[in-house]
């Protein structure tokens, strides 16, 4: 089945304890097709970049068959540009620069060819803007969407309006106790999914995941990245696998879903190994299938009599 | 196989948002002991108490089989007392008192009946008062040890000499990156292991808990527990659930510790539904084993072609 991606493409500047990088190719939409090209037939993206946008940019993503009908060149600027240091834990990050350049006035028009895709992944944009694409698409089968603290805290009413038409929400767990002003989160994920959202998965980053579908509740445990490099696009990443694997698969059961999550965490696994998306772009199914296995060894709880 | 237990035995006054207690009995032997004693045969408990005990907790601990010749009365004083408040959140407490009465003089030792204990559980006291149980026990198969901050804090040498002689160290995500002094988890983990310990578990809390030992990582996921009612004694007893179970079954198998490690988490989130051990003096097998299987089905990663 096809998916539909829209969000921003972009150039990052990142320094992180182990080296840095100089304009690298980055934005969720861009981690996020990467990430589903591993499984997704069709990847249709949405999204605009500047004069500057590079042509070997361009052909990496032909490559991962991603369709670029949707990705506007603005000529009247650069692309999207965010530099950023990462602390000594990783787990914090100064944003040093950002220049939101031909983004700022992003409209996403979904192209006539894309407007039936059965699966639409809302990267992290305004939520007036992922709307706006929802407005444009006809009968998609699964709305996945992203959102962060900024839009929680600056766009609350366009946000709760968004969240209607959502089908399973992708937030990390400070998010979600922000959204739900609840600091537990599974209580937390009740009152998300009342505000729309029939499925609600929480990244934990080093924690794992927790996804909520049907009744049921599936806690997925983290990889053990001995040496993260990298962490920037992870959490795009993981909507990319999730996305890619649930439209291929075409199965939205609790059990397929859960596939989806660990899909979902292997490729952000290896996103954070390398710089940026490096590592995105020439994995095989072997080295994805083997993590999958790991992943299950790791969190394997014997049968008791 | 016998399971020796030497911590704290006290009275604590808890404070939660959903209500408060009196008095009611504590201390991490009390926890230890009470959810090993669903699984373990025979567990010995070395604490002191003072002269304010009471008979009811003396035979509460009776009833479930916990010996008590190692339990001194001095009657030179007052049991041990703590009173705390827990936060909105839960995760955050305030210490409003701290009596340490007959504990601030505590000399565990270990009756002869006791020496030959296959199971050694160091509940979180002095570093130096471990060692001394150590020197008095002959050739136990597997020694467990709790520590805290505290102690990693103010008697870092005590601790290092300690942990070389403990099998396996039992500590949370904050003592451990504290301890190897390494945000990263997992390499945090092996610094740790160097020091002594050739097996680790990890608590954190809502996000579950990391086992490595040998070259495996186990990845165990937290309850879904919606209404925490009071966390006092969670951490005691999941060791003690852990303890119980590898006395139980004599069995030290990485597969088995998995067990181990499930049946600790389930005791915790039992404890977590009332205030104080008041969940722990009722359970039954069923409920135990129903959990178990609830944590199973709660990560269970289903197979991919």
């Amino acid at each position: 089945m096809s998916l539909l991606v829209v969000g921003s493409v972009a150039y990052d500047s990142i320094e992180t304890p182990f080296g840095k990088t100089d304009r690298i190719l980055g934005g969720s939409a861009t981690y996020i097709s990467l990430a589903a090209s591993y499984f997704a037939k069709k990847i249709n993206l949405v999204g605009v970049v500047g004069k500057d946008f590079a042509d070997e940019d361009i052909e990496l993503l032909k490559s991962k068959d991603v369709d670029l009908e949707g990705l506007q060149v603005d000529d009247s600027g650069n692309t999207f540009f965010w530099k950023g240091k990462y602390h000594y834990d990783l787990n914090n990050r100064d944003t040093l620069d950002t220049q939101l350049n031909v983004f700022e006035h992003f409209d996403p028009i979904i192209p006539d060819a894309y407007r039936d895709s059965k699966f639409v992944a809302l990267g992290n944009i305004e939520p007036s803007l992922q709307e706006k694409v929802l407005d444009q698409v006809s009968k998609p089968d699964l709305v996945v969407m992203d959102t962060m603290n900024f839009w929680i805290e600056g766009t609350p009413d366009a946000l709760k309006s968004t969240l209607k038409r959502v089908d399973l929400l992708v937030i990390n767990d400070s998010e979600a106790r922000e959204l739900a002003n609840e600091p537990n989160l599974i209580k937390a994920a009740d009152k998300v999914r009342n505000m729309g959202p029939d499925s609600l998965i929480i990244k934990k980053g080093e924690h794992g995941a927790l996804l909520f579908t049907g009744d049921e509740i599936f806690s997925a445990p983290a990889y053990p990245v001995i040496d993260i490099f990298d962490p920037t696009g992870a959490g795009d990443t993981f909507l990319g696998g999730l996305l890619g694997w649930l439209s291929y698969t075409d199965d939205l059961t609790p059990t397929n879903m859960r596939k989806a999550v660990i899909f979902g965490s292997v490729m952000a696994s290896f996103c954070v190994e390398k710089f940026g998306p490096e590592r995105l772009k020439d994995l095989n199914e072997k080295q994805i299938y083997d993590r999958y296995r790991e992943f299950r060894e790791l969190s394997q709880i014997p049968e008791v009599e």
